[in-house]
């Protein structure tokens, strides 16, 4: 239902903003009426911040992250390890990877994964550039650390097939009990994922 | 904390957008991720339609509602009674009560509450203006709706003694039990004054 407000000017912006993922028209109403009730310049300041955002961003030449320069900081910061390279769906795989401080090789972003259903073909994601970066011969080991979904592991399955023949060691994020979890309320499969993949006992001393 | 994501583009973009009410910071960089995902068209539709509106909109010269011309839709309608003025304090109240369609008036728009501690005196409102379209004549009744708070009521009570001596009939929303709320979950204020302002039970049936 689209409601008019005695103004096309406010009807448009509630429009626009309720095109948000998770912004009702409730939401945008408020959010229009608090811009509305603040300075000229801070609604020109975010209007112009999305428009230049989206117009001039730029991505990594080597890994497609996004980047201010043609190489982004991760590429070219000499203290991270150029041998291992972390393979992520998105953008903000690489922010939530780096969170956790706990991987210090570089990235390669694939765009997306491959999906059938969405028209999404292995075409349209960064694989091709991933098997020349590691056909250059510096990489040692690919992390693939896509999300454990149906679409997820075929596209890891995709890229296990392309890079088989290189002598590139593939690995995979671990899959199992989350810490802090009760077993309870861990799902059957995962759970059962956790047994087949247990690990020596002296690991985990190691690791804290 | 300001976090920084490789972009002085991505990291304005998230920081004007966190800057909106019950927005925070990853819901920001949600919103940017999910938009440098969409065409460019998308963003600069959403960004010029916040710069338009802002820059651009009207406000109605009779009642200050938002308007699309001098004097806005509600004003110039001529089916609705121009002797009857709901006083509210910003735009969205004028939504809300539209939205009950019980009320066929004029509104007058006082763009906020005399609040001391927050430097809002009555010159900051259009109270003046109030006090002059009373004064014309065609005003029978003016209803006060603002908030129910402490700065409502001192408005309400300024907007009472400025009028006073005009002869027109001052009126306040009614204050009571919420409809489909159970007795003991009111609060006592708000209980005790709807046993002091009781009705005729007759009323309620007339209203249905």
């Amino acid at each position: 239902m689209t409601q008019s407000y005695n103004s096309t000017l406010l009807d448009n912006a509630v429009a626009q903003l309720a095109k948000l993922p998770g912004i009702g028209h409730k939401t945008a109403l408020r959010l229009a009426l608090h811009l509305l009730r603040q300075e000229p310049e801070v609604a020109s300041a975010l209007g112009e911040a999305i428009i230049a955002m989206r117009r001039d961003i730029k991505y990594c030449r080597v890994c497609h992250n996004i980047s201010e320069d043609d190489v982004c900081g991760i590429c070219s910061n000499p203290r991270r390890d150029p041998s291992q390279v972390c393979v992520v769906e998105s953008v903000k795989d690489v922010l939530t990877i780096e969170s956790t401080h706990e991987f210090h090789g570089l990235y390669h972003v694939l765009g997306g994964v491959i999906s059938p259903l969405d028209g999404i073909s292995p075409s349209d994601l960064e694989i091709e550039s991933l098997v020349a970066r590691v056909s250059e011969g510096h990489i040692r080991e690919v992390i693939l650390a896509l999300n454990p979904t149906i679409e997820g592991d075929t596209t890891n399955f995709y890229i296990f097939r392309k890079l088989s023949d290189t002598g590139v060691t593939l690995s995979i994020l671990a899959r199992g009990i989350s810490i802090g979890n009760e077993l309870e309320y861990t799902d059957e499969l995962t759970l059962g994922r956790s047994i087949l993949n247990r690990v020596p006992f002296s690991n985990t001393i190691s690791a804290q």
